[in-house]
């Protein structure tokens, strides 16, 4: 049997734009002599509509555009994800169902018995958890047919109060007792650095464990804060993985089940290329998905923002990425000329535009207010919120996005300025702790200096007084990172933190510094999500809390 | 049998504070001569605790905290809200649980059944459903013992495309079959204007389908967006409310099921009297829990700023607001006046910071980059959030809050400037419509002017450009916030508005501004709810959509 697989990219709620893509990939498939095209979960909707599924114009758009897309399955059948209303009296008014379409009709309806609702997954607020199973009869196959997480039973305890079943019932075990010769998954499944190795080891244990051929279908392509990576699948009943299609990027490829030749995977990359290739996928589909070409950012000298100002370059283009130089009286000269020469390495637009007149008047404004009162952080954070209005003005005036530069070990421990250098339509490093970002800079940087070596090896800082280093505040990056990660990632108690050789007081100070700044993240902008633990919706910590 | 009604303001993740309370409360039920004292669902942690319920080790001292708390039950019983540990090897690893407590130990654990998971709630996140039932027997009596949700097998059908019957299991139902006597309910029943007649519904139809008396004990209090209000209950078999506690704040009350004495119930209160308290309540636990007691903001002779200053004045005192009177070269100087009026009506004290010199400087650091281009909304921008700086630099100096003074019309249509005046700890009318703003006022001057009447009778403007009005490019507020309840709230189809004798045109303009400006809305500040429908966690749209 000829199986397509459709690794599409979808957008959210573009039900013309979705079906389009769908019913190209039908077309080709059937020119290819496939019996079935399989799409990956919410095709038609894109994953995630969030709340946009408790509107019922939108419910009905999309069981309208299903059955438009039916229309093109002749002499071909297709699995089409997609919402399906729950007809039953009682509970949830949805279904998170995959379509079966065949002789131009919708013909089946298969619904999703697992659903993740932890992290950034929310389903059960919107669907029905399925109950009853069967399996799917097609082209002489009978089909174990399910979706994402119908196939995480099983999951990885990353988190040390984790337990691996979340779960009361296994679907491919209710399913195996019907006797099917083969699985399909239709996913969406987000990235993370370490979630491929994860997706891999528990699709391969699942295609051996039923000993059947496995075929998963995943969505490519960001929406805001998630990232999707495709990198479908088709997997042996030995566990061998003999399809596997594009990262980061669309992808389509027919399949015979049938056929045994050489194994076609991708090539073994990386954590830091993964996560430059995410970053860079996360920019491009925020902007273009909502209707934006140009990007802004203000450029310090450092070396987040140089690795910003690189990737916003590969995503859209030089031409689209236009950066303010904006020393203040504390910058150091090198910091402005690290800019500059970033600028022309790039060859992107730059203006400087010194802050000290503005701080100044605010000083001023501020004189008799503040007599007799010494200068202390209130300064340090005039001077980065009047940053904050010169790139914002950037922005309303030529329509550009401003792109927040904050990295994840600076977003944890509240090492920044709300509505200063916080500000920003995308947190692109919000998800990136420190160390990391030396690793992007020095894979950007692997076979030329496009970010001046400066940027790299000078001791991060601020500026926002003289002589200041991060250091003088928090303990050195990669001390910081891995209190951070085990706290946050792998939820650890601070005790078994401190477990791992740091001085108890500081992993406590560490952990203060999280919590208390939980209300600068609360207004923080939307984060590129790349670890299994981002801040954001994956995160829900209260806001007053005293623990 | 006499049973106390113990109705309490939780901290967050504050066993120490909290157990403190629940043990006093116990005490005094003893003294009473109660032979059960009821607490709220998870009082021992407050509710509700997010993601804290993920770390072991809050867990851990939340079962802890309980099991102090029952050495002081001899000679009394309690039922206790808290999280237990799901001992199964499969299913979410917590339930949320009523833990019943006598002769000095946890003698019985409850668990919740239905996890309300839609609008703010999120519990299936962390929570198990419970699927088997049993009832507790103590005293002589067969109780039925529920949690919040567990009641709420039917719900009101606001939205319209809403079912009625969102579960498919009735834990009233199956513990009917076992003969009560008595039905207790354990809740955490969030504020909205219109939840006390829905609650009183709901609790009232079920008392009396089965003929039983029911005891509800609500939590009060507020963390962040959601606002409990108490309102604990005991109504009779007949459906008559017998006991009914207060309103916005703590109260306790040991009731003798078996006496039918007069009925001891709230005054009845107007909608605009119960948003007022609630708001007053907000911002108060909104400080005095995150450890704050002084707030700020910017007075600009207008009606939201007015109304906030009132109720921070109500909240916190005058002695802690201090307010910044802020004109621009556009403010008309009645703006000022009526300013100055208000401050000294309360007794605050209020500085004068003209933001012009500020803001040109902003120009002049543009000029060269923005020459030849006309001014836009780019300059009225940089008014408002030079604002911004000069009230947060009041805020880091002095450790005032900012209270934002958005209303939800704005907040809607994206009027108003990220950064700038959407600046903010806390959003005090982020889900009032102006026209309840109005009403508000009314309501605060019903005795005497406090707000002066010009700042209530003159047309609304952000005085951004001269002679500017909201009406400019806004429709007027009656019809607005018609529109916009009707959107939000009820989820009707712009088909729908559109029949309801607006312009389809114009409902159209509208949900395209309420959608567009979702990314304002990602770094706004946490909102009061007071609606059915506020935006914050209750309202959950993807970023990027084309819908």
């Amino acid at each position: 049997m000829k199986i397509a697989l459709a690794q599409l990219n979808y957008r959210i709620g573009d039900f013309e734009g979705n079906s389009t893509k769908i019913i190209r990939a039908i077309t080709q498939a059937k020119a290819e002599g496939a019996h079935l095209a399989v799409f990956s979960e919410l095709a038609v909707t894109g994953y995630y509509p969030h709340d946009l599924l408790e509107k019922k114009e939108f419910i009905a758009k999309a069981e309208e555009t299903i059955r438009a897309i039916a229309v093109h399955c002749t002499g071909i059948t297709a699995l089409v994800g997609g919402p399906a209303i729950n007809q039953s009296a009682t509970g949830k008014k949805l279904f998170n169902a995959a379509w079966y379409l065949a002789d131009g009709e919708v013909q089946d309806v298969f619904y999703k018995s697992l659903l993740p609702t932890y992290d950034v997954f929310d389903e059960y607020r919107h669907f029905e958890p399925n109950r009853e199973f069967r399996l799917l009869e097609s082209g002489g196959r009978r089909i174990a047919v399910t979706i994402c997480e119908d196939v995480w039973d099983e999951q990885p305890t990353f988190s040390s109060f984790g337990k691996d079943k979340i779960y009361s019932v296994s679907p491919l075990q209710e399913l195996s007792f019907m006797k099917p010769d083969l699985i399909i998954n239709l996913s969406a499944s987000p990235f993370s650095h370490n979630q491929e190795a994860w997706r891999k080891d528990i699709l391969v244990k699942k295609a051996k464990s039923s000993g059947l051929p496995l075929v998963y279908v995943n969505q490519v392509g960001a929406h805001a804060e998630m990232i999707f990576d495709g990198g479908s699948m088709v997997i042996g009943g030995d566990g061998e993985i003999r399809h596997e299609l594009r990262y980061f990027g669309e992808d389509f490829r027919v399949v015979d089940l049938g056929l045994k030749g050489e194994n076609q995977v991708q090539p073994v990359r990386e954590t830091t290329e993964k996560i430059h290739d995410a970053l860079v996928l996360g920019i491009r589909d925020y902007f273009h998905k909502s209707g934006f070409a140009k990007a802004t950012l203000g450029l310090s000298g450092g070396i987040d923002s140089a690795v910003v100002a690189v990737l916003a370059v590969r995503a859209l283009g030089a031409e689209n990425v236009r950066v303010l130089l904006m020393p203040s009286r504390y910058s150091s000269g090198h910091s402005v000329d690290d800019a500059r020469v970033l600028a022309e390495n790039l060859g992107i637009r730059y203006d400087i535009v010194p802050i000290h007149e503005a701080v100044e008047s605010f000083e001023r404004g501020l004189a008799s207010i503040f007599e007799g009162l010494e200068p202390d952080v209130t300064e340090e954070n005039i001077q980065a919120r009047a940053r904050g209005i010169y790139i914002m003005a950037l922005s309303n005036k030529f329509g550009h996005i401003v792109l927040n530069t904050t990295n994840k070990s600076e977003c944890a421990v509240g090492y920044g300025t709300l509505y200063g250098d916080m500000n920003g339509g995308l947190a692109v490093l919000g998800d990136v702790y420190k160390m990391e970002v030396y690793r992007l800079a020095r894979f950007i940087n692997r076979d030329r200096e496009i970010i001046p070596e400066n940027s790299i090896v000078k001791p991060p800082s601020a500026e926002l007084r003289p002589g200041q280093k991060d250091s003088d505040s928090l303990p050195e990056y990669p001390v910081l990172d891995d209190i951070l990660y085990h706290f946050i990632e792998m939820n650890e108690s601070p005790t078994e933190i401190a477990a791992r050789g740091y001085d108890p007081a500081l992993v406590t100070k560490v952990i203060r510094m999280v919590n208390i700044n939980e209300y600068k993240r609360f207004q923080a902008a939307p984060i590129l999500r790349v670890t299994s633990k981002a801040f954001g919706a994956g995160r829900k910590m209260p806001l007053i809390a005293r623990f």
